[in-house]
């Protein structure tokens, strides 16, 4: 099967063509957020560089948040169009589980990949390697840093934040009584062909209902709920 | 420091920008040796996407070897040109570390990267992270593979091989005593970043005399030694 993973979830974007999981070519960047700009141009080189043309893809894998929602937007729409287009596969990945998956397969940690969310929230999941499968100990979701930290404290296991943003919190880290350590380096930034090789394992979706998980409200959905008080349980973008 | 760091020592072609140890962009290819064809547009590419010109790189980082000979020379080559030609720095850094340093700077085991040397030989070399810097064990040398396995065994310690080599060797590790880990993913392909972070720790090297480290010796001169028996040990390369 070939693949070609797409994740503008963040700042850096990256592209990656894979045939029987083997890696064809990769592009990574990370000079701010242009994706709307870049992103079909890199697809195009990581193709040409490949030596295929965009018909020999059989499935097209993105990162489905959380991040950015504009960086969501332009990657879950990029690849529901290509893969709705060519009637090809479509698969969503977690873009935390991305970070946390390009850890060796035998680490033991708990691996917490998140991004910054601000004002001291993040979005973070819990992940485990179980018999060299990354399992969910905790699901992607938007969550006070504070909150995730007495989460793992409490479990009083060895812990393996993941992600360029954990920098933001090293002082309120170093401060727990937690047995940590922080991944550097290439670690920091996700990894196409990493998503491509998860999303070579689940089920395709169905491409019209395919949407970004954001895992908090947009704006829109905010102010639409905060003028109509009485259905705050419904959903500005799902409703029919 | 701005770098531009380099990898074509075997089938997978590596490039990446670098700036003060955050990475800008990165391509990495894996389809076939056509390197010297691919190299040039893809620096200019990734100088393109980090919103730089080649003059604004202070440092080439280039994968020194082991490795393919043309690889190496192409790889070579090309970062002596350029550093030579815009009077900034060159580094040479072990194509066999770059694999080992894309582990997890915590990663306690003897980490071995392997490149195929054929005829049941590698090119390997043993690394070990020691208060989160990469020490060597044993240097980059071409060995054949059962002795580098009796050098791993009589260590009795847990090993980690790395490389997308090892899987040719497989069936012979399997019959090891030996406590072994095989890293796989990302772990098989050589990244520019990584080998950029690890060359920004050297110091420069002499330009004019910078050669690649084959660790074996060329077929001329093989054969310019059998030719003058009486100079067995004499380098015809280096001769003056």
């Amino acid at each position: 099967m070939k693949i070609l993973a797409i994740d503008t979830a963040n700042t850096s974007l990256s592209v990656a063509v894979i045939s029987e999981k083997k890696l064809l070519a990769q592009v990574t960047t990370n000079v701010g957020r242009n994706h709307s700009v870049n992103l079909m141009p890199l697809v195009d080189e990581m193709l040409k560089q490949s030596h295929l043309t965009i018909d020999a893809i059989d499935r097209f894998v993105v990162s489905q948040g959380p991040g950015s929602y504009t960086g969501l937007r332009i990657g879950v729409t990029t690849a529901k169009v290509l893969a709705d287009t060519l009637n090809k596969e479509l698969v969503g990945v977690s873009s935390l589980k991305v970070l946390a998956a390009a850890l060796p397969q035998d680490t033991s940690e708990l691996l917490v990949p998140l991004f910054d969310a601000r004002r001291d929230n993040v979005f973070a999941g819990i992940y485990q390697y179980q018999d060299g499968e990354l399992q969910t100990i905790l699901p992607d979701q938007h969550i006070a840093f504070t909150k995730l930290c007495s989460f793992l404290t409490e479990k009083g296991v060895k812990v393996r934040f993941v992600g360029a943003d954990v920098a933001h919190f090293a002082d309120q880290l170093a401060q727990l009584d937690l047995d940590y350590q922080v991944s550097e380096g290439s670690f920091n930034y996700p990894q196409a062909y990493v998503l491509g090789l998860l999303g070579s394992k689940q089920e395709p979706v169905a491409i019209p209902n395919f949407v970004p998980e954001y895992h908090r409200l947009t704006q829109a959905e905010i102010q639409w709920q905060a003028s109509h008080p009485e259905k705050e349980n419904d959903n500005y973008v799902e409703r029919t």
